[in-house]
């Protein structure tokens, strides 16, 4: 195996992603040794449990040798996790994280970052619905995106960039740079918004006083069941997710609820040749998906998988 | 094997769920003979090719001698094809559909369908975002709820009931009674208001000047995918069932998009608390789909799955 892109990497908030870097590290071959910390005692103990790494009781002593940090916190708190590391690392090391949300949080974190640190932010476009030190696995970034968002005003250092897209590379993922504020606009329409609408379809069954939420749970195959799984996704990642990336949601949001109230429309006076056209533009973007290689060629995501190949 | 609940039957329509049908009946026994029809001359020809059953060429072929007969065909099409079929069906036979809204439908079906055929109709909550002849396996019913909607002043003999419900039975399905205008209230928020939605998020996306429609294929990994699957369904199947189940579609969209508008408030306005409340309680039901076996315990759909048997 090549030599590692880091010798030493700290991880900070040892959640899916973290707890997922940790193990893919390991078995990458990545980084030489990781560290990690988590504000939680019970994730602390839980992650020394697991063997995910050397568990450290303080911040300082999980960065302070560290080549690369990598802040696995919600974004809301990228801002204090920034500060806290950032104070403890040696002249030149690297500070990135996983937030969701690039532009605010970025200028956040290079608020509170002194300039001998390279800061690059980042987001790997990979995730389950569960969360905690026991939802990580190794393969989690297999395949998928990592966008690293380098700041206005603040160049990144081509080694440090160089090194940082290495260690992304070797976990499995496709590395790309992208301006923050145009990553914040695309993440709104191509995951943000999502995770809203599922959100909101889950309570407004709930909520549906003339339905039996145990008849919603019953037959839910016809469709509702999709939207379950990424509404089971970390509540206080997402509230910070909505609250620092505010205005693309607001935008995006603005412009489903116009296509939604056309939508409406149509039904209500019965225009079918209106809802046809829609649903068939629906239709071909499945495909590009999977040719794209962005989800798995099978149908119903598997569930009661067709028995082809003994037919 | 018991002898079969149906020595013939006929199947009107050969999509995803007419060929699911006939490979389910033929795989379990639980017909004798199938004997089917589709207007489309194409579809036709290649159900012949697929081996699915005998293919007619006319309706009366089909249906004179079978003792229960299918319509699988889209909803706004079911009139039609009661009518066609009724008129050549021996005296007590019985006329069943799979279709998605009942009330309306079945009331359209049962006015062109004599007293003497048992109409009793049905919907299987089972399908895939794929459709056509060569979309159908056997296993689609496996484990599947399948709905029988007896309409009121029609009440149906008690032994054409019961082999009904065999037949379903045996093709793996769990059969349930229900009133047919409760079975749209519950559909409507179990599938129709998902697949409504799925359809125009995507369209919505699409249309996104500010951002490329590859940028939404390449990173939909964060959450988008998962509704371009269901915005996959047969669009013609979909415009029908929304025309057929108007009030009570419009109804719960009425529901989902106060309930969004109070999201949209609380993002603009900063409110956490409001937004993490919301999102703590569309946890939970995740975990109750899954109790209910209405879905796959695994995480993701299975996508990236975690090695961990190899840990």
């Amino acid at each position: 195996m090549s030599p590692p892109p880091f010798e030493r990497i700290a991880i900070i908030g040892i959640g899916l992603i973290g707890s997922s870097i940790a193990l893919a590290a390991r078995e990458t071959g990545a980084a030489g040794t990781a560290r990690l910390y988590d504000t939680d005692a019970g994730v602390r103990a839980r992650a020394a449990e697991l063997g995910l790494g050397e568990v450290c009781k303080t911040v300082p002593e999980a960065v302070c040798d560290a080549d690369c940090v990598i802040l696995a916190v919600p974004v809301g708190a990228l801002r204090a996790a920034a500060d806290a590391a950032s104070a403890h690392m040696y002249d030149g090391a690297i500070l990135t994280d996983v937030g969701s949300v690039k532009a605010e949080a970025a200028a956040a974190m290079a608020a509170v970052t002194p300039p001998h640190i390279h800061l690059i932010p980042g987001h790997p476009i990979a995730g389950t619905e569960r969360s905690g030190p026991d939802a990580g696995f190794a393969s989690l970034f297999d395949g998928a995106w990592h966008i690293l968002t380098p700041l206005d005003g603040r160049a990144p250092d081509p080694e440090a960039l160089e090194r940082l897209t290495a260690f992304w590379t070797r976990l499995g993922a496709r590395v790309e740079t992208m301006d923050p504020v145009r990553h914040d606009r695309v993440l709104a329409i191509t995951s943000h918004l999502p995770h809203l609408i599922a959100f909101n379809i889950v309570c407004t069954a709930y909520d549906m006083e003339s339905i039996d939420a145990g008849e919603v749970v019953k037959y839910s195959a016809g469709g509702f069941r999709d939207f379950t799984r990424i509404a089971a996704s970390d509540p206080v990642m997402w509230r910070d997710v909505f609250l620092a990336n505010r205005e693309a949601v607001l935008e995006t949001l603005g412009r489903f609820s116009e296509d939604l109230a056309a939508l409406q429309r149509a039904i209500r006076w019965g225009d079918g040749e209106a809802l046809m056209h829609e649903f068939s533009r629906a239709r071909g973007i499945r495909k590009a998906v999977i040719e794209a290689g962005q989800d798995a060629p099978v149908e119903n995501f598997g569930r009661n998988q067709p028995r082809r190949e003994t037919d």
